[in-house]
């Protein structure tokens, strides 16, 4: 059966700007909202103004639909048919359910045996078929390959891939235009946290910007998760990162193609510890009322970082809030700056 | 010394638009969030779309800065260069520092001494001069009127007074007008908390409307501090509520001008337990990513209730999310259902 070779993807400004086009009307503008107090926090001089990008109200709770929604828009109709699959428990398995309910076409997910219920459920909800496999690598790859073949289905991986990262640079696109027509300002910087680095790469090709004047990348991530950092240090890609950082969406080793994008295009990588991001992120649960998740809040903690304050960086600087997906039951201790147990 | 004679304030639709006119710039326009996974728990047959008025994001955390402000912009020039007093604890006392702070004059806060210590750091943060009385109410009230013989300072009581039951219906002017003009809907109904009544008076007052259709007001109270509903019962205000219900901005008693009102306008008054608040509260953060205080969860509570349900009312409902000031240290514990030991 013949198949359609992919599309060739810009890895470029102009590849974001035309996934935006894609997708703009099938996921939610999220708002940009300030912090005065914040602000203050983190800038007693008054020089610093932070915008936030609520990834956190976005569909599924995270900003994981880009990405997912982009790559399906990206297929063939014979491809779309079969349908999509993927191996994840967190938020990228129910983004691609959600983005495939939306098309009307099937998404199967492989998940470990013992993932947590919750997620589980959330992936259900949104119609996603679920396979358990056991924990392990081999096992999980085993019943991708063999669903795979037996469906025709078009393997999505999380951050890996071209229409991924192109997807999740959309987010920063819109927090441009929003900072430019709310607030009548230009970011000078921003901050992406770092796991797979789907949305770091993503954030910065959508920062290479139209004209001439470019925003500066950063990009934070957990010390006890650093591979992206030791990877720009040592100029090679570290490809495994063993850590159960309370920022669970950021766990992941930085992606190969995600990789290159970085080390192109991102200015540098802050490292901060699991209590400063519990710090940021009850913070911002506290000043701004809203939810986000450990995750989210790792940019925060860069900007209130001593090493970000020697780097002296002042202005508009945009934090990109990834998403809210917290265990609610789990709220208490990670509010009163303890590490739950996995 | 010769003092004005106060503004004499119409407890109407009118006296609400100008209470608006006055404040408008100097409070937040609060967004109006929807959620369709929550209109869809409330009622599956898809009849029934909730419209959040998101007073947890407006100065202060709460709506009360809306009463505050409307009562000091009612103040003569003379009166309002001796400042303001009032004795309060909770959002009542950080609004009327911040409103009184926005014009440059003192505000006096009488405290019991064994207050939360969060609340006293957050007054005084906001400017609030603090003097500790006794917890006792004779204690209380001597302690105020010695500091208003020293100061000359207006009393500006939290709920039982014109200019903050007009004050406090501002939020529901905005809400009708942001579904109109962001959703094209006019809303059927509204459901606000009902502690001392400020917040419900106004509402009941604004949804008179200027023309002939009439919104429909109700009032969701915890059956542990059930005054309000006991009084519309009777016909007769119920002066005492000896309560530790977890809505602590609904404990007390509603004032002798709110209930007056009430009567007249108010629909029906709904009662819901301590586990509905969390049960609702809980789903709040968890579907909209936002943090609210119990309080703010009972009008959600009504919604999800089996007599709200019975009562069959449809259509397009306005909840008023009246504030998201929770002491984060008791959070895990309220997400749990829990009522934390006060």
């Amino acid at each position: 059966m013949p198949t359609n070779p992919p599309p060739v993807l810009d890895l470029s400004y102009k590849g974001v700007e035309e996934a935006y086009e894609l997708i703009k009307e099938k996921v939610k503008k999220t708002p940009v909202l300030t912090s005065e107090s914040i602000s203050k926090i983190a800038d007693e001089s008054g020089r610093t103004r932070l915008f936030f990008k609520c990834e956190n109200f976005q569909k599924g709770g995270a900003f994981k639909i880009r990405g997912a929604t982009h790559a399906l828009e990206r297929l063939s109709p014979q491809q779309l048919q079969a349908g999509v699959i993927t191996h994840s428990s967190g938020n990228h398995a129910q983004a691609l359910s959600i983005a495939a309910q939306a098309k009307g076409v099937p998404a199967y997910i492989i998940m470990p045996s013992n993932s947590a219920r919750p997620k589980i459920e959330a992936t259900k909800s949104y119609g996603g078929k679920i396979y358990f496999s056991d924990p392990s690598a081999s096992a999980r790859e085993a019943l991708t390959a063999s669903i795979q073949s037996q469906t025709g289905a078009t393997l999505v991986p999380p951050y890996d891939h071209p229409a991924i990262i192109l997807g999740q640079g959309t987010a920063f696109l819109e927090l441009v235009s929003q900072a430019a027509e709310e607030d009548g300002v230009e970011l000078d910087a921003v901050i992406a946290p770092v796991g797979g680095g789907g949305l770091l790469a993503g954030t910065a090709l959508a920062a290479q910007g139209g004209g001439g004047s470019r925003v500066r990348v950063f990009a934070g991530e957990p010390a006890d998760a650093d591979d992206c950092y030791r990877g720009l240090a040592s100029g090679e890609r570290v490809p495994v990162s063993a850590t159960t950082t309370v920022a669970d969406g950021l766990r992941t080793p930085v992606g190969v193609t995600n990789f290159g994008v970085i080390q192109k295009h991102v200015d540098a990588v802050f490292t901060v510890s699991e209590e400063e991001i519990l710090r940021a992120m009850r913070l911002i649960w506290e000043r701004m009322k809203i939810v986000v998740e450990p995750s989210a809040a790792v940019p925060l903690a860069v900007v209130l970082s001593e090493r970000w304050k020697a780097e002296g960086v002042k202005g508009n600087v945009g934090l990109i809030l990834s998403g809210g997906n917290v265990d609610l039951d789990k709220a208490g201790e990670l509010l009163m700056g303890k590490v739950p147990a996995v």
